[in-house]
């Protein structure tokens, strides 16, 4: 199968997936179920739930990844409910459509991404409850929520935004700890759950970095892209970090280094993914996959 | 020793508990994890931690309770800070002190908030990987999951908020929705929480139904010291609700039937957990502790 069939194939699993782990409707608080429901059904690459399925089947383990998709999905979409609201980037569309403040009132925003944040644990601890294992599984759940953390994400908003609010300006060191947890956190997060469900410690190290590689090549292509695409690949007005005032780790490295850094930590992500032995048909199709999801995430042009 | 000294004692206690698991220091989100410690340790009563704890001496358990208390608290500050929101109740002052999004600003507090909820979690989940009895704690984790979400105090914050923004009047059933979601799932949790880490089921569906009477008597409460008490009394204006129009559920049942109610769900929680029968002297006495605890909780004059 050609790798974009695979790849389109494997987001609709993780769809079905998701959606099949969205709260049930309850009659008086239905408000905030259908608006953490807008939030997480108003699309997205479901890129996080597809690269923990692939490590998943990278590795085998008797424990579910299901619920560890879901909740890395509804945990990724509470943070862009927040993200979005007046207060922070004040985004009022997200994938074209309506942000959720802008469909559901701003405390409602707020209520939904604090409802998903916490179905995402209540939809993990729920599947620990059944799970055989429990050891991985709590190990998996507690490196998940350390990456979403103060640790991770939360900790990376919290200097972007303060960045943002007071006009100060980020030392290269400092832009690179917001890539490092907003953006490659959660991206470590998907590629190490797998990896723990199946106790193998010495892989979810590897991954980690390979997690890590991937997160900064991604946000530097963003900024490389910013700069050289133009408006229509992009599909979104280019230059505007600049003109923002915004600096970027390229603005530190310079265009052509920012490139070779990039391409550098591209592959080296593919080649810690590859260094890891898998043995069987299934199991090495699940690695090439990733290899090359990590490939086609790295050089795209929008 | 006499009540209130008992109390105090445990009072202290809790804040030891909880100061020692508020997070690290960090170098770059150090504003984030400053707000979240600010929310905490702004004061406040330490309610449910002490209920924890004192059930938990009731069951006894090898596994710890300190982290559940914690992190209860963690949870209970971070619905305060969203709660404190402009776009939700728009509180300049708790407890004398500014909120966290006038002393850290809006987006700071929103973001202290989701690291606070998610912080809960991580606290639980590293103590849940050196727990021995890994299936009681994520039961008991699981619990207070579900209890902190849209079936439970998020789902009533949901109608809350929409009876405020939208002006709705709230019917008979839907304030006693509210009253049980906001305020009693969280007591029903820090009930609850010790008889699952001890695998005494029986007892946490006692503890819940005592916690569902705890939470609706002590909001009945509210609503009749808002009309019977004095400012002086109360330390904040009397008769709030009825000048902003506020739907109570006393305007549905009358002050003398609401008066009745509140004491026949007080007494009721109270024989619940005297029903619970424990041995030795030290599970006695913080069953008679727990006791007089909510005799003193819902015949509270302010």
């Amino acid at each position: 199968m050609c790798f974009q069939n695979e790849l389109d194939k494997r987001v609709e699993k993780a769809e079905k997936i998701i959606s099949g782990y969205l709260p049930a409707k309850a009659v008086h608080q239905h408000t905030v179920i259908d608006a953490m429901e807008y939030s997480v059904l108003a699309g997205g690459k479901r890129l996080r739930p597809v690269i923990m399925q692939a490590v998943w089947e990278m590795f085998g383990s008797k424990e579910d990844i299901a619920p560890f998709m879901a909740a890395m999905e509804m945990i990724h979409t509470y943070s862009l409910v927040h993200d979005d609201l007046p207060e922070m980037d004040n985004d009022e569309l997200r994938r074209g459509k309506p942000t959720t403040h802008v469909q559901y009132g701003q405390a409602m925003a707020v209520l939904a991404g604090d409802g998903l944040l916490n179905y995402a644990y209540e939809t993990m601890l729920k599947a620990a409850q059944k799970a055989e294992d429990k050891s991985a599984f709590i190990r998996a759940m507690s490196l998940l929520a350390e990456k979403a953390g103060i640790y991770g994400m939360v900790g990376g908003q919290c200097l972007d935004v303060e960045a943002e609010e007071k006009g100060i300006e980020l030392s290269e060191e400092q832009i690179r700890f917001v890539y490092e947890n907003k953006t490659a956190a959660l991206l470590q997060a998907s590629l190490m759950c797998g990896a723990y469900l199946a106790k193998d410690e010495d892989a979810a190290a590897v991954l980690e970095k390979a997690g890590y590689d991937l997160g900064i090549a991604f946000q530097l292509q963003d900024d490389i892209l910013d700069i050289e695409s133009t408006t229509q690949e992009l599909g979104k007005p280019v230059g505007s970090d600049e003109r923002n005032g915004k600096k970027t780790y390229v603005s530190f490295l310079g265009i052509d280094t920012a490139k070779k850094e990039q391409e550098r930590l591209s592959g080296e992500a593919v080649e810690l993914i590859g260094s890891i032995a898998v043995s069987g048909a299934e199991r090495e199709n699940a690695k090439r996959f990733l290899m090359e999801l990590i490939r086609s995430l790295t050089g795209r042009k929008k």
